[in-house]
């Protein structure tokens, strides 16, 4: 039986599908829901090949090779520590023939990947401009969670030089950006074909978006019914279980 | 007592509302929930001035002038039949000091009106393009329908020239056209601030999106809870029963 390395401030999460893990810092950013949700909305197709921009632990690569039939998947992230951190992840859980995690600048994809090399793109980006929020005193999380070295823009430059033609972009973000992702997603032709607004509670406004673009598609969306967390009484919604009960499996 | 002027193939309708009726065509295009809802979204300022684009039967402006204090209301028609028939609606209802009806086209707001010279605009448009669904054999239901004389671009650009800088332009639309909706809008910097789904049931798509734009705004949206039209038992839900109770003061 092979030794995990695990670091000082690190610990071991199990992820509940397949009985794969996951590497996290106890002190550093740390997987959501979004990246959970993300992972259901992409549905990608058998024998493709994806990456996903700004991958932080490594949790949507692992995810989409957990839960999905595809070929590869690379994990670009821009901080080497967590980079290496997801690549053990990856490693522990015997991954690593379709998963590679990639060190590396969103910003810089052009002299990293060949054009149209991919089928689909992921990304669960960081959700605040410089002036929503507090920026964090941890410069690690600070990264995760604010435009500091990959802005929206940067995210969906970087998106449609990677794909394929007729490619999709899966992304994960935060509502009051909504007009903005749209208006700039349409300008790289990145066009929005399915979205869906995440509400905690049915009657509450929606706290993430998830949408899914077609590089060079027709102007036409289809917006989903609301994804509803919890019910009235504070339980999961019979769909919540049911996206992490696939993960069950 | 003044008679009513009601011609062939007309016939007037209660809405319920400080004891108001629209003369409607029997065989035309009549208003909708649609049009109730935006008037109800549209919570626009006492002694306020606005407009109404593609006014149809005039039952926003009318509807408008009946739910706020503002101080005038303008809906500008294309068809003049329809436009005609709107005044007389509104001329029924003893509302001619504070609304009034225009014939006039969208895309002549220039010729027509001063920039700048208006707190608000509301639009209910032809939501088809002249891809999407069967054009209707009547021109008149053809025109209210369809985008023949009139795009979702037109629509914008006049309520871009009549806004003064701040002021508001609510619509109603289809949300399969909300991408482009948005990237147009922010195109002609009205800044979508506030958006609302309108679904039939809560686990089916919405049919429906009520946009609230501030012109020159900061990009930030507020996307609202969902609208919930029917319970799973075919009823109205409350909050149906409260737009439509609030016309029946």
């Amino acid at each position: 039986m092979e030794l995990i390395q695990v670091k000082e401030k690190e610990r071991i999460d199990d992820l509940q599908i397949k009985e794969y893990r996951i590497i996290q810092k106890t002190d550093g950013f740390c997987f959501g829901i979004d990246a959970v949700l993300l992972s259901d909305y992409a549905k990608v197709k058998k024998n493709s090949r994806g990456i996903d921009l700004c991958s932080g632990t490594g949790i949507v690569p692992i995810l989409m090779d957990a839960k999905y039939p595809i070929a590869h998947v690379e994990g670009l992230e821009y901080q080497e520590d967590y980079a290496e951190m997801a690549e053990r992840s990856v490693h522990m859980n015997g991954q690593s023939d379709r998963v590679h995690i990639a060190h590396g600048d969103v910003r810089q994809v052009k002299e990293k990947y060949k054009r149209e090399s991919f089928d689909w793109v992921t990304c669960n980006p960081p959700y605040m401009t410089g002036a929503h929020g507090l920026k964090n005193p941890d410069y690690g999380k600070a990264i995760a969670r604010h435009e500091i070295t990959c802005s929206l823009e940067d995210v969906v430059q970087a998106a449609k030089w990677l794909l394929k033609p007729g490619g999709h972009f899966y992304m994960v973000h935060r509502p009051f950006r909504l007009a903005e992702i749209i208006y700039t997603l349409k300008q790289y032709k990145l066009e929005p074909k399915r979205m869906r607004l995440v509400h905690p509670y049915i009657d509450k406004e929606p706290n993430m978006v998830l949408i899914d673009c077609a590089k060079g598609g027709n102007p036409r969306i289809t917006v989903d019914s609301p994804l509803i967390v919890y019910n009235k009484d504070g339980s999961y919604t019979d769909e919540i279980y049911q996206i992490y009960g696939e993960m069950k499996n």
